[in-house]
């Protein structure tokens, strides 16, 4: 298997520094690459997605994403800044299945802003459409009939789009508790009732799975008042963003939640759900767990390794659980230590 | 002053009914009329929101709004939809800033899904802007070249739309701890590139506030780690809906937030951000406080009068610290019974 690193900005060196030793310690037979990304490639190159940082890519059987986002290039033109990499990656590459799990792991109870007892009943996958949606319409600044500035993004979804996500969304349901939440705002966008129309055509194929729908903005409380009513979750790529978000607060940190990047075929792109975190870049104090448990993401869809993914997650799993915690969780372990740790309890 | 009372469907003429109690036992100089709105408006009349009641409501000083939608009318044409009443009221009334508060009130510490530390520490005020955005941009259904059906809505923000919403949230700030977030997905959209760029502008009138900026994800994601951090949020359309229901999970219960929806002028619509709740209404246990606290804001924005609506909030913060609590928070008092209760503090 071929897998391309691709560390990018702020503390994505890091934490892929981490994911590296854990992979060097499952000793498989991959073969490793490494290209610019983001910011990174940005400075290099004046480019944050250069050419051959796409072939390499194109070429990988999966790919291992750190983070982009660089506050000095805020100002830049927006097909320049390193968001333009992922948003690049996501679509060049045709991953539009976007899965990220969330759940609460052992020891780290006390650890959500919610209660206890709130908290412990989370365990839900969001299922987040990502070639689609206002992300990719066309979008610009124009003049209005007085003369102002304008700016506007199209919101768009077709059939074929909504149906391969939905499709992903119902056998992802098949494969946990058959229960599939498709999120909208059919009461008010023309996009969302496409979605909603196509959503319920495609539960004609799946009669094992209960399907229901939530407008988003009572989603958004119900993950808060009661997310363990959700097993899986599908919904658009803007919706998707903020509720993932979200929803990665419930479990405690952002820095525990991994996520995978599908195309229709076994390829994909791994990255930590959280971002570049530049205010703490450099200081070895970021989490690596999350960009640890992408990897384990990795060796599951992409390489079919099932075994060697779930020992990277019960490794991770015991780390939390025999109580080591970075800052992001109120303790002093830093990002070396902990993914010591987790090489640690792989081999225990 | 004249008040206009639409009680809408589902709970909302049983929590109405209460708020009018209120009302009386203030014994203040107020004309009410009353007409119909939402699904009972299209059930009469054929349109969610008729003529007459559009001109009552024009000629209203203050509106107070019980609540519109019915699960009987999801599949009629879009613009017959119960929700459109309340659109078409934001938009040809020109209430285009809509306030949303949240605060814990003591007594409900461990009412919230968050921890009663995180919990408490919740003042916050939504602005969202009410008038644009992807709500009222061009929308529709067509076909692509390939012949698949497409829905479609255009998000736009113009200059003029963004700076009148900003001094609304910059003077809100001035009157509180002057802290104001904007929060918008700048990394993405065009719309919100210029609603950034615009708040940045307006910020020049308000030295004595501290502006910071916020992605719409990290934002949702912040709301629950610590929502004690924010003062004033100011946001467009759609992710004010997000975010203002989730904030509303984090006080306990969506049955106690209020919203002011306000024009230039003095006019305003008031109503509680929860919806109709179709599947407890007609039994008596629907929560009136949102619904009163609405009343308070009324008088407060439309009417002027300080002190009557500082009178009821007294009486409801009352109502709860003395442990009154219906089916949303886990106690048995009925609608009418937590009505009565806010009637005995108001003279007590
Ligand atoms: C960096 C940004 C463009 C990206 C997104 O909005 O998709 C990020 O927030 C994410 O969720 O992966
Ligand atoms: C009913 C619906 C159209 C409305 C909205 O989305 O604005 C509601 O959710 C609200 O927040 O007032």
């Amino acid at each position: 298997m071929k897998i391309l690193l691709l560390a990018g900005d702020g503390i994505g060196p890091e934490i892929m520094a981490e994911a590296e030793k854990v992979l060097a310690a499952l000793t498989l037979p991959v073969t490793l690459d490494r290209a610019l990304v983001g910011g990174a490639a940005y400075a290099a190159t004046g480019h944050p997605l250069p050419p051959e940082t796409l072939a390499k890519a194109k070429a990988a059987d999966g790919i291992l994403f750190g983070a982009v986002g660089d506050p000095r290039f805020d100002n830049v033109e927006r097909h320049l800044r390193p968001e333009q990499a992922i948003l690049g990656l996501r679509s060049e590459l045709g991953l539009f299945a976007n899965l990220r799990p969330a759940k609460l792991f052992a020891g780290l109870e006390d650890s959500s802003a919610l209660r206890p007892e709130v908290a412990s009943a989370i365990d839900l996958l969001i299922v987040r459409e990502l070639n689609g949606d206002v992300y990719f319409g066309e979008k610009g600044t124009r003049k209005t009939a007085s003369g102002e500035r304008e700016g506007y993004d199209i919101m768009s979804y077709s059939e074929s789009e909504v149906r391969r996500i939905a499709h992903v969304a119902f056998r992802a349901a098949q494969g946990r508790a058959k229960r599939l939440c498709s999120v909208d705002k059919a009461n008010v966008l023309e996009t969302s009732q496409l979605w909603r129309d196509v959503v319920i055509e495609v539960a004609a194929d799946y009669p094992d799975v209960a399907l229901s729908h939530m407008y988003v903005d009572n989603a958004a409380m119900q993950l808060v008042r009661n997310p363990g009513q959700f097993d899986v979750v599908v919904t658009g790529n803007l919706f998707g963003d903020i509720l993932s978000d979200q929803a990665s607060m419930c479990v405690g940190s952002i820095g525990l939640l991994a996520s995978a990047s599908l195309s229709e075929g076994k390829q994909g792109l791994y990255e930590p759900i959280h971002g570049s975190a530049p205010d703490i870049a450099g200081k070895g104090i970021a989490n690596p767990l999350a960009m640890i448990l992408s990897l384990a993401m990795l060796l599951r869809h992409s390489g079919g390794d099932e075994a060697s993914a779930a020992r990277i997650e019960a490794a991770v799993a015991k780390v939390l659980a025999d109580g080591c915690r970075g800052a992001d969780l109120g303790g002093t372990m830093g990002t070396a230590a902990l993914g010591d740790a987790v090489v640690t309890a792989l081999n225990g």
